[in-house]
């Protein structure tokens, strides 16, 4: 197994991030500044087109650093600092393609991010194993996970095959490959949809959520269409997360 | 038009509470005991077979007191202090009848609710204009409203009809009755419902979510069947509010 090297370090405003590889896999964690000693850890996972420093990972790290977590995230395979493959570049310019015509997307995103699916899937498994190598994050302690569309496509299969990870905030992806991935599922689960999307079928996105076995879950759905997801579902994230993983570093904020 | 009388007043850890009786309905007004000079003002509906003080009522008081609000509600008609009509009489035990005999309670309880509702909608107008008068609620400021089951029923047609409430929190209610009225209303909504309801039919909680006209709505459908609604939709209920009326004591818990 390849082990965990870091590249960079900078702080601000109490968040420690610190850029690593494992093997070829560029990352990031994000720490507390202070109190981060056997804090529990939030894997995300990030949108097509989008990296782990993408505004939508920095931001959410920024609330769940501010709540007590570690956090954690890979550039997905072809994305952020990794090299497109001939599949890569197959797949983006067949979905340009779509766009271009007016086309649906589905029919491209759905098997490409399947795709990627199976070879980050094995990734985030050995960078939790890696992660949990290091004596302010241990084993045995709580793990979460967050990704929302590309993130969901990830995000599914590996809570189905991870037992360490004990709660997922999903949502914004198509069903059609996560239907039995999502029936294995049964830790608590956050799933937020955009009411009138554009994209995904309001009918696709509530089978979805519909398909988890787990007790507890919460559907967050609001009026808007894709690209109005709304902010607000990050602070609910952030709470949910905090309720299930036991954050002590601000269990006021619960 | 009658005026509002306080009968009691009581207080306890930082709330204070006062019984009123606006001509023969009875209500509660709970107060923060500081910093209520001009607070915005939740009116509430509680849920059938209930009264002004039961446990739901009292402790989303106690959450909306604490972040800076006003709270009244009132005895619905026939319910707490208030006597039953012939009418109300020949309503429950029709759906005592029909919950012995396991049939279908949505045939009484939607024409009781609604007559219910021609009847209370007034009442809190009319509730309305006399805590405006309150020199610590004053005319003019921000108004919402949080009713779920008969509190939905209640609130729906009261929130399409009275311009001054700015924000809403609805759920637990079949949608028959209140289609029309929800297409009226265009000020945000949260809206609960839970997703394996024995009650209430998933496409029927649905498609009243789908009839408001609000811009901004959230839904939030949690697993699990009627009696198991939970607790954290009263917190999200609280910074939903806080959020739109702009509680100045608590900005922080925004």
């Amino acid at each position: 197994m390849n082990s965990l090297h870091f590249t960079t370090e900078s702080s601000s405003d109490g968040m420690l991030e610190r850029g690593f590889s494992l093997g070829e896999v560029p990352g990031v964690l994000w720490s507390p500044a202070t109190g981060a000693e056997r804090a529990p850890l939030v894997l995300m996972g990030h949108g097509g087109g989008a990296h782990k420093r993408h505004p939508a990972m920095t931001g959410r790290a920024r609330l769940l650093t501010g709540s007590g977590f570690h956090v954690a995230v890979l550039d997905a395979p072809g994305h952020g600092d990794r090299p497109r493959s001939a599949l890569d570049e197959r797949d983006i310019a067949a979905l340009r393609e779509a766009q271009a015509a007016g086309e649906p997307e589905a029919p491209v995103v759905v098997p490409y991010n399947a795709r990627l699916a199976e070879l980050a899937v094995p990734e985030y498994r050995a960078t939790l194993d890696a992660l949990q190598e290091l004596p302010e994050i241990g084993a045995g302690g709580p793990v979460g996970y967050v990704g929302v569309a590309m993130g969901t496509a990830i995000g599914v299969p590996l809570v189905a095959a991870e037992p360490r990870i004990m709660a997922a905030v999903f949502g914004g992806m198509w069903p059609d490959a996560l239907i039995e991935k999502a029936q294995q599922i049964t830790v608590p689960v956050e799933f937020a949809m955009q009411w009138d999307s554009e994209r995904i079928p309001r009918e696709g996105a509530l089978a979805l959520f519909d398909a988890f076995a787990s007790k507890e879950k919460s559907l967050h759905a609001n009026a808007g269409e894709h690209a109005d997801f709304r902010l607000i579902e990050a602070d609910s994230a952030t709470r949910f997360l905090t309720r299930h993983l036991g954050s002590a570093a601000n269990s006021a904020a619960n």
